[in-house]
This record gives C-alpha cells, sequence and structure tokens, in this order.
C-alpha cells in the first residue's frame, strides 16, 4: 500500500482552504489517504524565501482578491473574504497537532471546521479562545486543549512539522506530495489527480485537460 | 465582434514560453484572436513588486526547476533548461514591438521564434545581434532591425507598453485578459478555455474540469 498524500496547509491562505474542500475526495478517487500538515506561511514565505506577505505585494494582492472568491466558485464552495487584519494560526495550528496526537480523524474535522470558521463564517481564528472553542464544539476537552497548546510540547511539535516542510521545500500552501511530486497550488488539483492516476507527466489526455478542451 | 485575448509575455519565462504554444489554438476554438504584449519582469516584479528573481527564491527556486520541464511535459511541447545566467530580453522585447508596428502577424512569428530559440535550442538572446538574426531568418531587414530597436520610438514604445501592462495590474507572466477576465500562469488555461466559451465561473462541468475528473 502506498503513503498517504501530504497536504500541507496554513489556514491563513484562502487557496489552502479551498484546496482542503477537495483534497481528500481526489485522494479517495484512487483509494487514498490524505495526511494534513500545518505549516506557517510567516516562517516559509517571509523568513526562509525572504518574501512579504502575498497581501501586501502591490498589483498580485489586487489578483489575489479577485481570483480568491473566483476559485471558490470554480469549485463550488462557499467563500467570503474577511476584511480582518493581522490573522495568526498559531494556535490554530498547535491545536491541530495536539488533538492529532491522540485521534488524527478528529484533527482533521477540527482542520476543516477552522477553514470553515475564517473563510466562510468570517470569524477571527487568531484566540486561542475560538480556537479552543471550535475544538470544543467537535468534543475536544478545551481546556485540555488550551494547556496542550501552551506547553512547551505543544509549541515544539508544530515548530518541528515547520522545519520538517522546509527540508521537504514545501515554501508556500496548499503544496501536495504525493508519491515523491510536489505539487503548489489549489489550481493544480486536475494534475494530482493525473499523478494518482498515471505517475506520469504525459500521456491520457492531459495535454487537452490542461487547455481545458 | 469580441476584441483579440490579450497574452503578456516576456521572454525569459519558461512558462510565458509554455502558454505561448497554446494560447492561439485555445482563443481559436472559441473564434478569437491574441494579441501578444510584451512585459519586462524586471520591472514588474522587482521594481513594482519590490521581490527577487523567482530563481532567486529559496526554496521556490527548486520547485521550478522541476515543474517548467514538467508542465512542458503536460502539454507535449519540446523544453530545456538553459544553463544561462542574466538573461535580458530588452532586445528581443523591443524587436518583437518594432516589427509590428508593419506586421502583427510578423512579429508573433518572431517571439514564437525567439522563445524557441531561448526555451528549446538553449540559445542566449540577449544580444542585439542574435535578436537581428532571428529577425532576419524571417525576413525582416536586420540592419533596419538593429536601427529602430536602438532608436528613441523603438526604446519608448516597451516602455509604453510595460507601463500600460502595469496600468491593468500585470505582475507576472503569462498573464490573460480576456473580456476583462484576468489569468496568471501557465497552469490555468483550463480556466481561459472554460471562461471563453462560458463567461462564468462555475457551471459546465467546472469543478470536474478543476479537479481532473
Amino acid at each position: 500500500m502506498r503513503e498517504p498524500i501530504d497536504f500541507y496547509f496554513d489556514f491563513i491562505s484562502p487557496y489552502a482552504y479551498i484546496a482542503s474542500t477537495q483534497i481528500e475526495a481526489v485522494a479517495a478517487r484512487h483509494g487514498r489517504s490524505v495526511t494534513f500538515r500545518p505549516v506557517l506561511l510567516g516562517i516559509t514565505v517571509m523568513k526562509v524565501m525572504g518574501l512579504k506577505p502575498l497581501m501586501e505585494t502591490p498589483l498580485k494582492s489586487d489578483y489575489l482578491r479577485h481570483d480568491g472568491p473566483r476559485m471558490a466558485k470554480v469549485y463550488g464552495v462557499p467563500f467570503r473574504y474577511h476584511g480582518l487584519k493581522g490573522i495568526n494560526s498559531l494556535a490554530a495550528c498547535r491545536a491541530f497537532l495536539w488533538i492529532g496526537r491522540t485521534d488524527a480523524a478528529l484533527a482533521v474535522r477540527f482542520a476543516h471546521a477552522v477553514f470553515r470558521a475564517l473563510w466562510v463564517d468570517g470569524r477571527d481564528i487568531t484566540p486561542a479562545d475560538t480556537v479552543a472553542e471550535i475544538a470544543g464544539a467537535l468534543g475536544v476537552d478545551a481546556a485540555e486543549l488550551r494547556a496542550g497548546i501552551a506547553s512547551e510540547p505543544g509549541k515544539l511539535a508544530l515548530n518541528a512539522a515547520v522545519e520538517a516542510a522546509i527540508g521537504r521545500g514545501v515554501f508556500g500552501v496548499p503544496y501536495v506530495i504525493a508519491d515523491g511530486e510536489p505539487l503548489w497550488g489549489a489550481d493544480r488539483l486536475w494534475m494530482l489527480d493525473h499523478w494518482l492516476g498515471h505517475h506520469a507527466w504525459d500521456g491520457a489526455g492531459l495535454a487537452a485537460l490542461a487547455a481545458g478542451r
């Protein structure tokens, strides 16, 4: 049996949200499972690559504000741009890993709930209180979670996850690594689907698919 | 009749090369024509957005070195990474506009020839001599072209083209504007095809297309 597909995400990315709504279905069509892996764009984009945040980049930010809702529409998923500033996913990412220590499936449900809170309901997912409340609604003990993500092991787990992701070349999200092949972006799920089915970059009408025919 | 589709390119981009091999066919399927419009990434990426060149960006450059040949394979077009450093498309972009002043179709043939010279034959397209030679092989008077691109009008035409592109929000290449809709990237031709056919971002199996089904 093949390894699960690695799906790297940060809650603050609208494209990671959009891909998160699709990735398990794409994998399932090929009898594959998905491992959700949080990273922090603040570290990969800003510290490692030395770039500024996308939404502070002239011209590109205008395009992205148009493109996020458009891509959500393409996939038929709910989406709205919140007007929130300075969202930080540190607590939510730590919570994901903390929950996943004992229940990986519950952690994935939690990830979907956090994505929805931010990108559908427009809720600021920065405060640990909000993160604990979202988890609590899924049956997680909120007080235990609060203590867990404030603990050294809770912090170190995320640091290690981000370091490991960087070690594998992850620089943005969504970023998928499937059977050794890296794919960046919510607009490349058609390539992932082809790769999982063929493990080659040609044949089977791929060029036609790429050009929409 | 609708306006032609605007296709923004810079010869130094492998993705612009790949898209340049497809864009006219996608447009033709919808009875549309294409206007090729050169821009200079050195100005849009570096000066306006304040970013460094992609290939000097840690992590991302490794991904792009893998992804360029992969995307060429997806579309079934010849491609090889040249080992050339510091390629400058200034002379080639000026020449494109200079040729296009009197013969737009010839300018497009010249653009394809320059793309092939760089991304298939691995030729440095920086020197005006090389640019003039490529144009000469297509029947352009090389001496006249050399004089044209060294003249003030020859320089100003490209400056104006780049300014106009920035004014329309173009920040990278390939960048397409079709019936008011902007699309960035060689991996989004399936979206362009859909847009040209439907002028909407849903319906007609688009979500399935996006996910490769």
